[in-house]
């Protein structure tokens, strides 16, 4: 089990790659590694990187390995999210794709070429760094195949399908034997429209990335304090495991957060603690990476209330009470060990239509009809797996998953 | 009579200040020197400069001083553009303006109050360099009130006005008393449905500026070798002044260069020859600025194809043609100096509707009946001066500017 923090740079956020300065981020790792933690994931911003579309530059790539190697130097492996792309509500796109230059970014050949040329630049640069973990695409870049984003950005599944292999092909020339994978917001499991699919999160990239925010409706509709708030990530690692083609691909729980005042600060250390403890209770979780390590300094603008007071230090970086919970659960892990936990026994239906597209995963959203009655059942002590409608009743997908009964949502109530 | 050009970088164009270098700066700027010219217009690129509403990074502050006493140090004085904003293709918004953080960047008062806080800052920065001429607000940032971009950027014309005044009032607390002034592209005097107009160029700042591109219809309509493809410059400088309050007030020529095709290669050096001697053959031109200084590096993709060719030096900072041309006119200009040209006695009178709006601006358009009118005058060798129509009986204002004779477009046929 692998635990992590997303890092958030004390200075200047992401725009620090402007003023790049390996002190500052040295100490900022310096907080993250007394913690216990294992690794950390990293955020380039794309359009400072490859501000025209055959410039990589070559003194981002150096800075990114000098950070990865900072890394290395506290034990820390690293994850590396290339096309940001979106961080925090606010996106990052070269002009070289905007206004003038407008066109869509996943299906356009030239960007599309010169995205891949990007994501091998970075992987090989760090190919050869022992503690370099592998690429993610980018943070969430299915958000620029909705709003507000512009119309021609929008897909077709099998575009997004073929977009994201294209991208992982791209990652593995660069570096060759590493875990690379893509990450999308949680639209990819509760909204029928949207072109990356449950099915893309499951199947395609070395493991499933699920990323939750209980500010998605959940704790709006369950309180900060409602049982399923606290559950939410363990519900989406068990709902993504549902699209599968493999019973034993890996799940990484990549992003997980406190957002004030969905949760309200004086419980995030309570949150935190619940939504670890149910997380690590799922079967063949990867790792636990939460958002973030520091928190957004107060003299930058414009960031969504919620996003200044995500880290587990404060921008001064002194560990916060959630940070001292983190580090807590960690070291137990660490020093008693834990058995890998059981698998799950029951499992709740979901029937969302064709397992590619799956067009009414709107039941998975809260307030969906799938997701309140998992939560029920939850609830009850159950802790359901999931599996889709179509294999409800195949023998062989079951006993893979070590499923012996299967529940439907109408039977749960 | 000023001789400059508009600086672009060799290496990286203006992604330079992603990767600041003042020893290629150094270069660049031997070669600009070695014309003999004696100003030059830089442009920061606006999102690196404040990438956060509420930071205006100081290290970027910084590297624009330096550019600029690395420019004294050629005897090169220095006009600042802020806004970039646009340049030959691009634009360049800062992530706190779009998508999620969508809004008007000409009337939304954060975004207003940050744009006067970053133009003082630079302002601000080089109030003491004897050679900082001043600000120009941003490069012809009127395109933003336009498509492609978005909607909401849409604005009437009292609002672009009491937007540049805000933003001079800006550039003037920054650094008082130098030429602060505003830019934009020829929509300002050709197209009655834009939010800036020519009023706003030639009454607000401390000149009026004009970008004269003969791609614009002039040279597409006359041909490379028309005789209003080479007056272009001198039709917008003289046009300019009709709208113009003071009849002393200067005109830049602030952005002209030889595009191809519409400028074949091998008659760039006529063509610039020939637009040079009609400008400076008006009266109350401040200066002229060519753009550019240095061909764009081939290795970058995307530009207007006719934007690579524009440099007075290729990309390895070889003269070219226009160059030497530029060089022997400036030289010739300072050695043998030259009387200021007579003013015009013959106006013609330009109806565009209304002075503050000029709704009815499109007859000043190539192929407008202004525009043909103003030519036919040209090519039988009167060069005629500008008047609004509004204007043409006003014996004081025509005394002020020497007309004795106005014709109108009816009369030249």
């Amino acid at each position: 089990m692998r635990f992590g923090v997303n890092y958030t740079p004390t200075r200047g956020w992401f725009h620090h790659w402007l003023d790049f300065d390996l002190d500052d981020i040295r100490a900022d790792l310096d907080s993250v590694a007394v913690l216990g933690l294992d690794h950390i994931r990293v955020f380039p911003l794309w359009p400072l990187f490859q501000p025209n579309r055959t410039l990589i530059r070559p003194r981002a790539v150096e800075q990114l390995v000098l950070l990865v190697d900072a890394a290395a130097e506290r034990g820390l492996d690293v994850n590396v999210d290339g096309l940001q792309g979106h961080l925090s509500g606010f996106d990052f796109i070269p002009s070289w794709t905007t206004t003038w230059h407008r066109r869509n970014i996943f299906t356009d050949p030239d960007v599309v070429e010169a995205q891949a040329a990007y994501l091998s630049a970075l992987a090989g640069a760090l190919a050869d760094r022992p503690n370099f973990l592998g690429m993610t695409v980018g943070n969430e870049v299915n958000q620029f195949a909705g709003r507000p984003h512009p119309d021609p950005d929008r897909i077709a599944p099998d575009e997004a399908g073929r977009w994201l292999r294209r991208m992982l092909d791209a990652c593995e020339r660069g570096a060759p034997g590493r875990a690379h994978l893509h990450a999308s917001y949680d639209a990819a499991f509760h909204d029928g429209t949207h072109p990356f699919t449950p099915a893309h999160s499951a199947r395609i990239g070395a493991m499933t990335a699920v990323h939750s925010w209980v500010f998605n409706g959940t704790a709006q509709r369950h309180g900060h304090a409602g049982a399923a708030t606290a559950l939410h990530a363990a519900y989406l690692v068990e709902l993504s495991k549902a699209w599968a083609e493999d019973a034993a691909r890996p799940v990484w729980l990549q992003e997980v957060g406190a957002p004030a005042p969905h949760v309200p600060p004086e419980r995030a250390a309570e949150f935190t603690e619940a939504t670890l403890e149910a997380a690590l209770d799922c079967p063949g979780v990867w790792g636990v990476t939460w958002w973030c390590s520091h928190d957004v300094d107060r003299s930058l603008a414009d960031f969504p209330e919620l996003e200044y007071g995500l880290g587990l230090f404060t921008n001064d970086r002194r560990i916060k009470p959630a940070g001292e919970v983190m580090s807590r659960l960690v070291r137990q892990w660490r020093e008693e060990g834990r058995a890998e936990p059981l698998p799950r026994r029951v499992a709740l239906a979901v029937d969302a239509g064709d397992a590619q597209d799956a067009p009414f995963r709107s039941v998975c959203a809260p307030g969906g009809a799938f997701f309140e009655a998992w939560m029920t059942l939850a609830s009850r002590g159950v802790r359901p797996a999931v599996v889709l409608a179509q294999l409800a009743g195949d023998a062989g997908h079951l006993a893979a998953r070590g499923i012996t009964d299967v529940l439907t949502v109408e039977q749960v109530s």
